[in-house]
């Protein structure tokens, strides 16, 4: 059974095409593998070192795409997707394109609809780890488009990492990305400026970490309270008995002032209290911070003071 | 031994100033705990049923801060406890202030300055617990001041939950909550985002909090990576192998524009970007996205372009 599902898996060629340092961790994953592989790159000499291990370089995107029924693309972005597929004319028909770019749901959307113009089926899709844990466990893949093209190619994807489909819409992927970065982003922000905060006072960042992750962020912001939480923003339930908007714009008065009187940087504080002060003034004074939620699914300019307490 | 010890707490008498919810958790729990106990609030009817419990309600506060050796205190700020101090006169000399009142760190030195001229041995603290978990285990309360005060004190803190001295600058406390305060509401603001980021392609926060906390945050966002990591922002040492400030720029780019297309709030994933944009202004664009670090330690207004690369 291992060895049928092995054998399945080496005779399944696949093209690569952009050989940025995420292609070729992806091309690398797809050789180890066994996957018989085309690549293609505008500058050949990043494919040196691939070929060497058993790949074919190709002459043309149209060569590189005819050779595989799969292409599996990593450009740094859909303007250059379009640019790259221009000069291979009728090549890609009848071929299942894997878009690996990062860009926005609109982007995804208006990809998949140029894909089906030229007969081509297409999946859209997001790496989350960086390019040394391609092709390693628990190195999960996100993507977006039909169902019946991800199953189809789900054991040549299973040669990237874990694949995972969110749904049928095509900017779904690229949604989801953009969305996890965010937190990261967000968390990475808040531990950056509240170590420059007590760095500001000679604490070493390395002595506050002990404090922050070894046993503020698992025991008090801990991802099990979020996760347990959620249900609630879905059904707008903020209860504030635990600890008010009002009461959590007080603490984010202090970290913001505390930001100006210790002489570090204060814009992030301060907009994180502008935000909460609009939940107030949207009138969610009473509810928990959860209610903030509300605030974010609105754009700003449809906010404001006079709209009806919740 | 152990009879021995909770004997000794139990004789400890402490005084508790200011019954708002979480002067409130902090009587009960020195009253579980066995202390004798006063209470003291501007409006005496919220200390009714603590009475009830065996407390002693004083009239004033010099009544209250001369019963007991130690006064806790918990008020709204520090403006606030100057007040009630006011007309207790000599009263508190000898005797030890623990401030549990949140503010910023030259609020806390004031204080410690204040009441060493009134004779009075000070403690700030802060409390990182909601008023349900304080005396429960686990419940973690900073301080900062005197260490021998600390250490004296130790057993009757200890009936409020877990003690911890981050050294004698009485600031520190303050500090160490509000930096702490700030990484959750960053990552509470990341999360929330992000929720309705993927909210406005119809997403329930529920389903993504399974992908979010279910895998992305414990396996690429861990705790574990931050504390890792900490010692290279203490060497200013941000490696860019992994990923560039310019490649972060990218991706940050995208979640404006995104939540832009996606018509929900984009202040926050704008300001996210505009700090990354300033770090490569100041020439960390080849340096991980950790380096943010060297902006956020300076005011915004010592930065700028001109600045020589690190």
């Amino acid at each position: 059974m291992t060895t049928q599902r092995t054998t399945h898996q080496l005779s399944s060629p696949v093209t690569v095409v952009g050989l940025g340092p995420m292609g070729r961790a992806l091309a690398g994953a797809l050789l180890e593998k066994g996957h018989p592989l085309t690549v293609w790159n505008r500058t050949p000499e990043k494919a040196e070192d691939l070929v060497a291990r058993g790949a074919r370089s190709a002459a043309t995107v149209a060569e590189a795409v005819s050779a595989s029924p799969v292409t599996v693309m990593c450009l740094k972005d859909y303007a250059t997707m379009y640019e790259v597929f221009d000069p291979a004319g009728e090549a890609p028909a009848g071929r299942t394109l894997v878009n690996l770019n990062s860009g926005t749901p609109q982007e995804a959307q208006a990809a998949h609809s140029w894909a089906g113009e030229r007969g081509m089926e297409y999946l859209d899709g997001a790496i989350m780890v960086p390019p040394p844990l391609v092709g390693q466990p628990g190195a999960v893949f996100l993507y977006s488009g039909s169902r019946e093209v991800f199953d189809k190619q789900r054991e040549t994807l299973a040669s990237l990492g874990d694949p995972r489909h969110l749904g049928t819409d095509p900017g779904l992927a690229v949604l989801h990305n953009t969305a996890l970065l965010e937190m990261m982003f967000a968390t990475m922000n808040g531990w950056l400026h509240a170590a420059a905060l007590v760095g500001s006072a000679g604490v070493p960042a390395s002595r506050f970490a002990e404090l922050a992750f070894g046993w503020f962020m698992p025991t008090v912001v801990s991802n099990t309270f979020f996760l347990e939480q959620a249900a609630n923003l879905d059904k707008a339930h903020y209860p504030g008995d635990l600890g008010t908007m009002e009461m959590n714009l007080n603490a984010l008065e202090h970290i913001a002032r505390t930001s100006e009187e210790q002489g570090i940087h204060s814009r992030q504080p301060h907009v994180m209290k502008e935000i909460a002060e609009q939940a107030i003034a949207d009138g969610y004074g009473d509810r928990s911070y959860l209610s903030l939620f509300e605030v974010f699914k609105k754009a700003a300019q449809a906010q404001g003071p006079s709209r009806p307490r919740p």
